[in-house]
């Protein structure tokens, strides 16, 4: 695992090549999904299938194979053992209140010339969620993508989940049925977030698409941005761990392998003011890694794309997480420190504040959503939330006196901007 | 101008094609844009300099001629007539106040175990605003993209605006200096785009791309997004307008041609359910085109994209306007009427209620932002606003008693999921 001391010449730019990671560029990648994309548009249904049979080595002879009723939905919840179940509805539950509390409405304001403004607050109509399948297909996402819509108030949900060779997890499928998801359909990649965005004969037209893919699903988002809505472009997901010398060593490094785990290219970052605690955790992180099932996945990732960075004090510490932007925060300090740092944090997705918050409760039952700003990009995006299902619309209302005034400042900017139209319509009405 | 009638057998093919408008897939083009970003991610200022040369006919020989000094804004500003420098400032003032009523705020909600959950909003740092220059040079975008950035509470705000041949409106720079904007580049296209995603030498790189602009900047903002955030895919601008039999056929004529005098690709639609009505409009729009000095733009952009649509009733008005997903409405019937029918709308940029409300006031100074979602978009997206200059971070903090029952449910769905570092991590809390 690299080691970055910010006493070091060198650190500023080990710092930026640690954290460069390029979004989808990769022109052939670009091409191919562009490819896949117009002949789903074409080939509808029939292509789906082709697609799914090739790239998911799916068994399916007809497209409805790859429609799940949702009696299958519902058997596979009613299946579940008791505490699976239970701590299912638990999560459910807590994410569903969270997510109440970002609900937004509607306001109005009067000028002085009795003229009211406004902004009206709807739902989207119909929504797709794109849950990750195969090995890594997980429950939790589902929840976390068809809650915040449900909660919204969108009136239909359908969600797409890879199953290669018809392999599924049962459990994503219980929580589908649990977050009121309406229809499921086992396709992924590119050719399912194509089939949301223009429609197939049986799979309807969405307005939106959320939810994290690999990179054939993040570039077919990117290609279908505009036609409808998506989230955002997920790379792979990070972790910044906070700490100083009362910290127990042994539970951050888990806590730094519970997100190397994931993936090759997650990215695992520890911060100390305290060279041995560094050490600590270095050694701690490394006897763990004997033991993990994904050991070997989490090593790679430790590897290739984890760090352990020694800053000064603490100050420096909260400068260099808000250079890194981090998907996920914990800061692993007594809660008064951890407060008084998160009010200098500007750039993370989730913050976990304190010791005791392990970062494993957001990703499953905490109540805040999972998906959140990869790759830096909490600099200038959201988690996932209600406010993605949430649109506005302006609203403007003039009395016929009321208007005079606007309609003569309109009129003078117009003539400004050459376009005599705009101040034609609005002279009409001075 | 074409005319639908909602009982003609054709009508939902004529409507669709009428509303068909992709946005950017050329192929060509990407590849275009793809090579300029990558120049000037290599090239920086020099490389600026050529394209700005090349493509705007700009006959700086220095990079250092397209950096506008505070000092030139100022003078812009302090050099407007009392009428416009009091039409701009009134118009300000109205957005700001609008704006500032999209402020969001963070909060906190405890549960019942004592862990407080809640979300965090900060601003963005730096955002970079795109202005269009030349023939479409319009100072109310600079007030439309800025002051929402400044109400936000961003703390950098960069303008760029193409000048082709060195023109440039000076009331551009009037109202870059009211907005509260911190640096103004003459520059544009994928280019300029390409240089505030990525910084060069002399301007810094931003967090946001926000404001309109011709396809290459849409594409290249395609292409740059996941590097920094941006507003949307701009498309032409579109009108639809309703009215009945009560209406001023001359003012809702003039209404339709102030959108279709923007661009031979801007779209005007007017619905009615009077056949009367529609014939009069068609008379009066036709009369008014011969008087309009950019009647040839409008001419083109009625006969390309225009339509008169006439519907059975008021309720399949509202039907087809949602169909439509207009980026601005106007409802020209009475206002109690336009209020009752703008509960049925639930896709628009912006409603304009009742006969009084001329578009035209919200293209300047009503209040609410003139940058809104195109090409049916209304269907997800909302206005630029506040919030596009916000962000959120969740917050956790749970307590060293208050972790317990979460982290066991984390446990066991980590287990489902065969995260078993996932699983240890939260079983260390417990």
């Amino acid at each position: 695992m690299k080691i970055l001391k910010s006493t070091d010449q060198s650190f500023e730019n080990s710092l930026s090549e640690l954290l460069s990671f390029e979004t989808v560029t990769d022109a052939q990648l670009v091409t191919t999904v562009d490819q896949i994309i117009q002949a789903v548009r074409v080939g509808g249904d029939d292509q789906l299938l082709k697609y799914t049979q090739q790239f998911d080595q799916h068994p399916a002879l007809e497209f409805s194979e790859l429609v799940l009723s949702p009696e299958m939905l519902k058997n596979a919840f009613d299946e579940l053992g008791d505490e699976v179940k239970n701590a299912l509805e638990f999560a459910a539950q807590r994410i569903r209140k969270f997510h109440e509390a970002q609900l937004q409405s509607g306001w109005t304001i009067e000028d002085q010339f009795g003229n009211t403004l406004g902004q009206k607050v709807t739902p989207l109509d119909r929504v797709g969620i794109y849950v990750p399948g195969g090995l890594a297909s997980y429950p939790s996402s589902g929840l976390m993508n068809a809650i915040p819509a449900m909660v919204a108030g969108v009136s239909e949900i359908i969600m797409v989940v890879p199953a290669p060779k018809r392999k599924l997890n049962q459990l994503v499928l219980a929580a589908a049925y649990l977050a009121g998801v309406d229809q499921v359909f086992t396709i992924g990649g590119a050719q399912a977030v194509a089939a949301l965005a223009y429609g197939t004969e049986s799979i309807p037209r969405v307005d939106k698409i959320t939810g994290p893919g690999n990179k054939y699903v993040a570039a077919a988002k990117r290609a279908v941005f505009g036609q409808v809505g998506i989230d955002m472009i997920a790379g792979p997901s990070e972790i910044a761990v906070y700490a100083e010398s009362d910290c127990n060593p042994e539970w951050l490094a888990m806590d730094l392998l519970s997100q190397a785990e994931h993936d090759p290219v997650a990215q695992a970052i520890f911060i100390t003011d305290d060279e041995q605690v560094l050490q600590q955790v270095h050694t701690a992180l490394h006897q763990h890694l004997e033991v993990l099932p994904r050991g070997d996945i989490a090593r790679e990732s430790i590897n290739n794309r984890g760090a352990m960075i020694l800053v000064r004090d603490r100050a420096e510490g909260i400068d260099v997480i808000n250079r890194i932007a981090p998907e996920q925060l914990q800061l692993c300090v007594e809660q008064q420190i951890a407060q008084d740092m998160t009010a200098g944090i500007r750039h993370a997705g989730a913050i976990f504040i304190g010791k005791y918050t392990v970062e494993a409760v957001g990703d499953y039952c905490a109540g805040p959503n999972h998906v959140l700003p990869t790759s830096g990009t909490a600099r200038f995006s959201s988690p996932l939330g209600v406010y993605d299902f949430q649109k506005r619309s302006s609203l403007i209302m003039c009395s016929e006196q009321g208007v005079k005034p606007l309609a003569h400042v309109a009129d003078i900017l117009a003539q400004q901007e050459n376009l005599d139209a705009h101040a034609r319509s609005a002279r009409y009405r001075t």
